[in-house]
């Protein structure tokens, strides 16, 4: 951490902050200039907060030299995560893993269809939703516990993985006794409460970036995870929110080179909200893919004309068929393999 | 709603779509266009979810005539709603209300030397968290409950109001008891656990805009609560996430005029997260309440080179003093007073 | 164009928006609603001004039935162009044209030695730039005529297709002369005198996305070229601002098959000035191909350190030509092939 | 400026840094870490450029610890730059100046209607544009040189100052003589040939924020000006582009104090770009001004509805009369007064 000085800052100032480095246990390296001065800290790795030194008087401004995170980055654990789930699969090293299925469970015979539909195309784990996220309070909210019971139904059945989401803390003790992966979801990826309770759930953990969210936000988050003893954490990167509306978002495909830069955990996209667009889900999956991607989240429906949610960017199982051949053409051509 | 159909949509297209609308009780009107056709749902007040309509087959886009919410639009309740808080005050009328206070309540010596200071400023509500939402796991998470009594304290003997925030549904409850004013922060504006819960308080609720978040957002997550039975909601503009890093976030000033137009909600502007710097805070403060803003929220801290969070944006005593005088002569200038 | 009346609009309104559409020989076709009302615009094929009508008494909003585009549409003429560049190459079909080559040209040495190791790796079009905008007047600004005729001496010498950019009227006429292929920069996207004058050049156009730029202003962009008689407009995508710094800019892969689904114009891809990385570069390459780029701009230096600008995003040649190994193994898993 | 090195940097890769720093002219520090070690650059004024560093070997990241600018920034120039503009009337003093008037000339009835109307209200300077930069070709472009003879009666007869845009470099020729403040508009604001030009044009330049551009690209771009001799540059905010499509642009009122803490130059606001909105306009003008904005760009319109752009933004001359009562009373408010 480097502190920026005023070109007007005293003699006082300087020795305030520094005293303060000292205080909080950090060696301190003066940096004299010709326009103004700095200091650096000298032995941070990562945690020590900037908000302490930027109100100090005399302090122009504080550079970031060290990550803001430890235990997700790279610096510090350069071999990749590879997060194990039950059926025999993972996520975080040579195969690509595809999970698919719809927005919501809405009923016994939907979510059997739609199972069975993307495990015939070459799935291993499916994805839906029990309890959902809604911006209006007056779209479908999801099917609740009634939902999680079709799933751990439709596990015992297919074998597939089930990957489903958390809304809250009392909702997460439920999903993680049914579900193979806990998924946090955009809106909640500063649900701190939500996260720290993840961090002991047991399960691993599939966190969403959020629309708005920066890289470093989001490791952050992660980090949260983290800290309370769960390694298992896999990245989401879902679309941000630009200014352009021809996409309902736009999927960050940059975000997955860049967090495995900076990050050994495992990374995956999802180009169905990624984009909000049917039509262009199959190229964003292939970018995705070509781009390094460890996995891959994609929203089938058995007939998604008759959805009760995100219809619009649910694939029909035959096209999901048909991607899932695409895909497996790009992974070879990246020397890895669809899981 | 308009449905707007492809320009090789089939007939039976245009029939499924009719009959979805009748089935979901509206009226239908064609529109014959040259190139295209579009189909016109008559009856919406705006609860109609559009996604229902974007997955069938032949439709290219759905267009909202509609806004998507109906409690918080002032299209549908005109009169601006005037939320009443405990001690005399109140925040919607003509009265401009300010709320001043520390980031967090670090120690009963700081937090009653800052409430003494604003109070003696003029402010007759104090903002303070006890539980405090932190991008990283290792910055300062607040007092907690030990936070909530000393603010109680403060209540008891200087008369301000309190408003403090709530980070998940358990602390909610905590909270409840002792605020004037729950605050729900940026960061779970779309926690809908959370907002259903402060639908249910019995307090008026503050509900800060995420730095993400388009005024439809906004406005739906207010729904949320008003849906629950709580019409004392007050918005807070705190800052959106721009491009440019020059400050921190980018209070937009123009959400105040056009949540007026919309909403009859009352709301505030936060400039201290507005834009992370003290230097800019008065002038964002004044641009506020020039724009019509009805309550300011602004972070004071009586020794902010020692506060544990958000120094860098907190006013000094007596800046918040003289800020107080300048804003008195602006809200005299747009026909309106400090509270 | 949907024109939506506000609900308190008075017949007079009405008449006046009914007579507008009518003076400008359009069918005008009305919609009552419950809430209020709209008119309909029959005929329009993109080229009607919507400003003529926000600005009516009454008007609440008017909403584009028809893209605001019509020559570069995919619309009104479906099939692609490929645009044909001397030398026995092309772009938009089914072969994937990689551009190759230095920011800036800077030395006889450089820009041979660059050149010959682009071909060496396959590329059959070299990128330079002779003019350069910098945003800083303090930066290096290019060669200017003497960085033209060193181009013209490569394409002797090595029959390579020659890229380059043309920052105003003037230097447009010098750069037409030697160009197979004239280059628009980012921050003139919307210089309308020089997208027209590059209408009239005789030469294809390189037109790339400004950073801020929607994709309708992008093709409105093009329209501007197209309407003065050039219909050779390749499109490029160079990387979106966007709210995180991680990265320079942000490489919008979604515009590539977004692009494609509105206009019959082939579109590049530039990851280098996208990323502004050259570690991220290779990753975004191969993800643009697998998206259905119809071509890549990718920055190669021969000695990357030395660069007078742009250095961290070149590749080192050796880079480079691993790079279009990968390319052509995605091209083949995508159908296509590398030119 | 300060080069970080990674971890892993070498020896070979730290002397080559250094020996270019000392190569440019300037000192160089080592600063030893415990992670990594960086090297500052002693004596950079603002015009180094750091690219020249962040393609070396062994480089992670280079800080600016110097703003790259120099002849606008405060650091180097304390005192405000106040322009004076023919007419008696100036900007960047105390006076707030107010320039108003319709998007376009668009004939001699309305631009003089409209001329009169803002001087009747108080504004002593008319801005209209005779080249019209419009994102679509099918939209009005302007009367050209007829506007400009327009322009210049309405200054003879009524002694408004006038302010008027330039597009492309022969224009500016054409708008230099007429025009007491040429405009370079936001579209053009890295139109680096335009602003050169306009740097030599020996009127003061108004220029306008890219609706992208960060507070460091406009204050290059006015550096740009400066550098060719011409100190006379006045800033102007008109909203940027934001993820919320509910206004047109967003105002961005948090740059007003922002440039004035970084920049001598003066800034105004254009609150009828900066949201397109004729409602939203008054709030934001009264915002700017309360925050500290040096001038105003208002459209007036004689008679908005029959306005052929812009319309929907332009105030009608009753309601800017009332505007400028209520702009007095803020700018008195804040201890200024309106020209």
């Amino acid at each position: 951490m480097l502190i920026l000085l005023r070109s007007d800052a005293s003699a006082a100032d300087r020795a305030r902050v520094a005293a303060l480095i000292a205080e909080l246990g950090f060696e301190v390296r003066h940096i004299p200039g010709r326009q103004r001065d700095a200091l650096a800290v000298v032995g941070n790795d990562g945690r020590l907060d900037a908000a302490r030194f930027t109100a100090l008087s005399g302090v122009e401004e504080v550079v970031h030299l060290t990550k803001p995170y430890r235990m997700v980055a790279r610096e510090w654990r350069p071999e990749p995560t590879v997060v194990a789930i039950p059926g025999g699969i993972s996520i975080g090293g040579k195969a690509v893993l595809v999970v698919a299925g719809p927005c919501s469970v809405e009923s016994e015979e939907q979510i059997f269809r739609t199972a069975r539909a993307v495990q015939a195309a070459g799935a291993r784990a499916l994805r839906a939703g029990a309890f959902k996220p809604r911006t209006s309070p007056y779209a479908f909210q999801g099917l609740g516990a009634a939902g999680l019971a079709l799933l751990a139904a439709v596990r015992k059945e297919t074998g597939l993985a089930i990957v489903t989401e958390a809304m809250d803390e009392a909702g997460l003790e439920l999903v993680a006794e049914v579900a193979d992966v806990v998924q946090i979801g955009a809106r909640n990826m500063q649900n701190f409460a939500l996260l720290k309770r993840a961090g002991r759930a047991g399960k691993p953990v599939l966190l969403k970036r959020g629309p708005h969210a920066t890289l470093t936000d989001l490791l952050l988050s992660a980090e949260y995870v983290l800290s309370e003893g769960n390694p298992n954490v896999i990245l989401c990167e879902r679309g941000i929110r630009s200014f352009d509306s021809t996409t309902r978002n736009l999927l960050d495909v940059n975000a997955i080179p860049a967090v495995k830069s900076l990050s050994h955990l495992p990374i995956m996209a999802d180009p169905s909200h990624g984009t909000g667009k049917r039509a262009l889900v199959p190229a964003m999956a292939r970018a995705a893919v070509a781009a390094g991607a460890d996995g891959l989240l994609i929203e089938v429906h058995a007939d998604p004309e008759a959805a009760l949610s995100d219809g619009a960017q649910s694939l029909y199982p035959e096209q999901f068929a048909s991607l899932m051949d695409e895909l497996r053409a790009i992974a070879r051509a990246v020397g890895r393999e669809i899981a």
